[in-house]
């Protein structure tokens, strides 16, 4: 059908793709976008960024260190801002994103947070006053300003904020402080090296009484040389995941004073002689800081996020001796000539190999979000972990392919099972047993290592047979192996269940063997987790055929929270328990002290970036940008 | 309880943590790690380590260059390899690997291919004459050799390979050469830069008959100068998502020439005459090139990993046209002081942003990964989108925080249901509607849009109300902030199934006013596997109190890969419609042409380690430790 993509010297697989459509492309893509002239625009917006050599990267921007792929965007940025009457970039939701994303790829740049937080929050907080003096000049781009309220200790919570603002009536300043390393501001786009002005938002204070956070207007850097003002300290927070090409700021006062004028007074004031006055339509009157927070811990979410992740560490450390002394064994009978278990061996290993290198990967994940913002920094070290870790789930053999392998491994068990003639090894003798037909769990926290293991074998086993005759019916209605790609979903599922087994048994096997009761009982609480996140995670295996009742399902579920709380007092011990050296960790954030925000100032201030206070991105394009702007005025 | 980590100076928080613990930590490390011996082991190393400056990275890893990792990991290869009498490194499962992670961190280096192939292969591949040759050679680290098996074009499948080595009885001699471009070995460690030598795997011709794969030894570098030879093109393959002090590399042979004893004979052998000598207990004689292959897309489970995200885009798509139509409708009423569709968009865009960003990121992995070894190269500009993406999941509203906020808004509603003094939002009118106690599902192609949409509202009520029992409950039970946290996991799981239910609704909506027959049938397709691979995800749920029977159950399995069957023959016309042009992409694999394999070749020669032929850590660290170990024998 129609594509217009189609061109000569395409590659020929492709084009094949193409012309098997059954619809119109055009077509579609014209619903897609809401119509005709949306495309045309699209295609408009293209042409003319294509156009322009200076919308050009030089090199791509994966070659490109961090200082680079910072000027660049200034670079870019500075040449998009001048061609902004070409294009409505103003248009958030349509073709000002298109033009930007076109221009500035997957990253942000200097003016990210002036256009889409500094002028907006004057818009909407600032008085006539204000806006006479700070809007044009903002609009003309006669300076650089972000917003910069997440503090180094504090993200989703307002109130929390520790930065100060305390109101001086003899001078009619405000004194604006950062009275710990917890209040430095932390995270805000565009602060560390481009802004020179920022909206912060402070702990306002006037006659000795915290009225709650406010936003002041702040000058950060001098017009001229970009040099910091003195009282203020400002750099760049190091690399990230992501958005490498901008410059994500920390920023910390030190008693450093600005005019009353410079409050956002729109609804808010404070009077020349102190005064507060309340906005008239305030919903929420700002309370004064909270001290103390909840140990994020205690959050069931969180433990919910985190926990699993513990057990799955121990169930696959144990999982690896298993493996390691199995096949020690292997190599010693295969001197023998004996080569009995290795079928046995290369089903397991390719199994394990692909589940626990995902389950990994993901709790990895889990783990980095579970640290908010500050995981995504790579002072955290969780996106090198994860970037690490997800590769396992590609080399030595990619993991749908790994499952596979295990299936025919498993076929052959249940095809054995089904003409009655098995001789299973002992990692699948469950497929050739007869189980209850239901799950005999009463209580959550009745639930033998015996009952969990009949219960997962039944499972496995279900999915096995499941796999086998899907498999079976394919092959008759197709080829052999036809037939075998229309059940690799069904067989894929086999194969994880079969795992799955696997690791429960051999976690409850080594757990029951810990020589003390004190060890034992924590990491019981984490072998029921395990088994109950399992079991909750495939819930529809389970409830199949009722197999398990909704009032077990519901045990289930208690048991993920019973577990859960359990194993809070725990937690850190457990991880202790792993005997990690700071050195071997290397994480500025899962350190052994627990002192995370200082070492993350610390650390912040070794990035290349902050060598020196002014990078020649300042001279090169942002400062010439903001000279002629404020010519404008 | 013993935790022997508590130091004066830790953070307050971490200390309260340790002392609640009820286990003795060193206890359990001991257990965890097969005995206190291993405990102590592992304390000497790790003092050992720190003891060495020449281990430590000057500046943190994450603040260098790529030139600057490879250099590093070069530096503290070279000073481990000098400090093995102390440690037996050999040791993979135990020591040796807690060891080279102290001192590598989560990379690898010059050596790793080294140790871990290019030496076994010998041992396990050679006849007593080329042991006698190489070993030595390899073990002294006169020479740095690799294992260069996969290629461009061919990841798994070593049936496949293109590279031929070519027996000349003439010269007696391989003539290995690199047919096509797909045919350029990729990936291996420590190719680009480090290695002078590999084991190169490749197609053996002989006496016009081609033998299958064979393993040579091969010479790439000058070992003076470390220049590349004559007839071999060696380079980095450029930035991946991780393992950046790596020299992944390619290697392409213009008809270069190697004695015949380079072949490694142990087994399979080839005479001075070209005679062809095959093993004697060959498990499977290899045979010779199958050619052409498998569309990838046509697997099963491919497409499975595919398919569902197409249909994410578009469902997320519509959603997003929905909200920001709404969100207008909101800021015009706002303009007349109506503020009634306030808590109702933010639920809603609480609830999308949350949803949508976790299974965006989610989709995004998977699309990585079905690309294979290539999907982790920077080239595919997957790692970047990945971080991109995921960066969405914490920034403006963590996801949990958005979840729990959608609960507020839901608990609300349900609490009017019960109350019976329900007026709900549109939105959120399910709630209060009394449902069928069955789904009506017959079979997978007869599931009608109103039948779809009141199965994902029976559950989205269901979830809603065993949240909002549970949040009765635990606050008669405690306190009403605890009884929130105590009910949260539940909260989250209703915040969840209500945007889905809005998601797919919207989604079957849309679709419904698509103004062509030909647009409306793929994007129905796409509607129901969306459906079915949500009604999969969850099925614990639509099981529940046999809401669903197990006929349905399967009939929503056989829903996936009958979908999954149709979508097929659409599957690039569909990604085509998104009007994408490369410059968007920004991706060497995701390019309109599908010529991807010259286009990686021809980015990986840009690359900046490629400026030279010969990095400076030749001449600094890899040489002398060559040259010495040359001089040992």
């Amino acid at each position: 059908m129609g594509n217009p993509l189609v061109q000569a010297g395409d590659n020929p697989d492709i084009i094949k793709e193409r012309q098997a459509g059954t619809f119109d492309v055009r077509k579609m893509s014209s619903f897609l976008y809401g119509g005709e002239e949306y495309l045309q625009r699209r295609a408009e917006i293209l042409s003319f960024v294509k156009s322009k050599p200076e919308f050009r990267d030089p090199i791509p921007v994966e070659f490109m260190t961090r200082e680079e792929r910072v000027d660049n965007a200034a670079k870019k940025i500075v040449a998009m801002t001048e061609n902004l009457e070409e294009i409505d970039a103003s248009d958030f939701f349509g073709e000002g994103m298109y033009f930007q994303s076109l221009i500035m790829g997957r990253d942000l740049h200097p003016l990210s947070l002036h256009f889409v937080m500094f002028i907006p929050t004057i818009q909407g907080q600032a008085n006539d006053d204000q806006i006479d003096e700070w809007l044009s000049l903002a609009i003309t781009r006669g300076i650089i300003g972000t917003y910069a309220q997440t503090e180094l200790g504090h993200g989703t919570n307002l109130k929390n904020l520790e930065t100060t603002a305390t109101y001086d009536p003899k001078t009619e300043e405000f004194v604006i402080n950062s009275p710990t390393i917890t209040s430095a501001k932390w995270w805000p786009g565009a602060l560390g090296k481009s802004s020179n002005y920022a909206v912060v938002v402070a702990q306002l204070y006037t006659q000795g009484v915290c009225r709650g956070p406010h936003p002041f207007i702040v000058q950060l850097r001098d017009l001229e040389t970009h040099m910091p003002l003195k009282g203020v300290r400002v750099g760049d927070i190091g690399p990230k995941f992501g958005f490498n090409s901008s410059d994500n700021g920390f920023l910390l006062f030190n008693n450093y004073r600005i005019p009353r004028k410079n409050m956002l007074m729109r609804y808010s004031k404070v009077k020349k002689d102190g005064t507060f006055v309340a906005p008239k339509h305030s919903k929420l009157g700002y309370g004064t800081m909270v001290s103390g927070e909840v140990q994020i811990l205690d959050y069931q979410t969180q433990q919910f996020r985190l926990f699993p992740q513990l057990a799955r560490a121990f169930a696959f450390m144990f999982a690896a001796y298993e493996i390691r002394d199995l096949y020690m064994k292997v190599t010693e009978q295969l001197t023998y000539g004996n080569t009995e278990l290795l079928p046995e061996i290369h089903a397991l290993s390719s199994g394990l190999k692909s589940v626990v290198s995902w389950e990994c990967a993901q709790g990895i994940e889990q783990c980095r979000l579970a640290c908010g913002g500050h995981g995504y920094s790579l002072a955290s070290a969780f996106p090198e972990i994860y970037a690490y870790s997800v590769g396992g789930c590609t080399y030595e053999g990619e993991n749908i392919v790994m499952l596979l392998q295990v299936a025919r491994f498993l076929m052959k068990a249940a095809e054995e099972v089904r003409r009655g003639s098995a001789r299973l090894a002992a990692i699948c003798d469950y497929i050739g047993k007869q189980g209850s037909k239901h799950s005999s769990l009463k209580t959550w926290d009745r639930y033998s290592d015996e009952e969990i293991i009949h219960d997962f074998e039944h499972v496995a086993r279900n999915q096995v047979f499941r796999a086998y005759d899907a498999l079976k019916r394919h092959q008759r209605e197709s080829t052999l192996e036809e037939g075998w790609n229309r059940a690799s979903i069904e067989l894929c599922k086999a194969s994880r269940m079969h795992v799955r087994l696997y690791l429960v048994r051999n976690f409850l096997q080594k757990v029951a063997t810990a020589p003390d009761a004190s060890i034992r009982a924590p990491l019981t609480d984490l072998t029921r987790l395990y088994a109950f996140d399992l079991i909750a995670a495939s819930q529809g295996e389970f409830l199949r055929d009722g197999f398990m009742s909704e009032a077990q399902a519901d045990a289930v579920r208690e048991g993920i929270y019973k577990s859960l709380e359990r194993l809070r007092p725990n937690a850190v011990s457990l991880v202790d328990s792993w005997d990690f050296d700071d050195i071997e960790l290397h994480s500025v954030l899962g350190r052994r002290d627990g002192n995370v925000y200082p070492a993350l100032l610390e650390w912040a201030q070794r990035n290349p970036l902050n060598k020196t206070e002014v990078l020649p991105t300042f001279e090169k394009y942002l400062g010439p940008m903001m000279k002629d702007g404020r010519s404008k005025l």
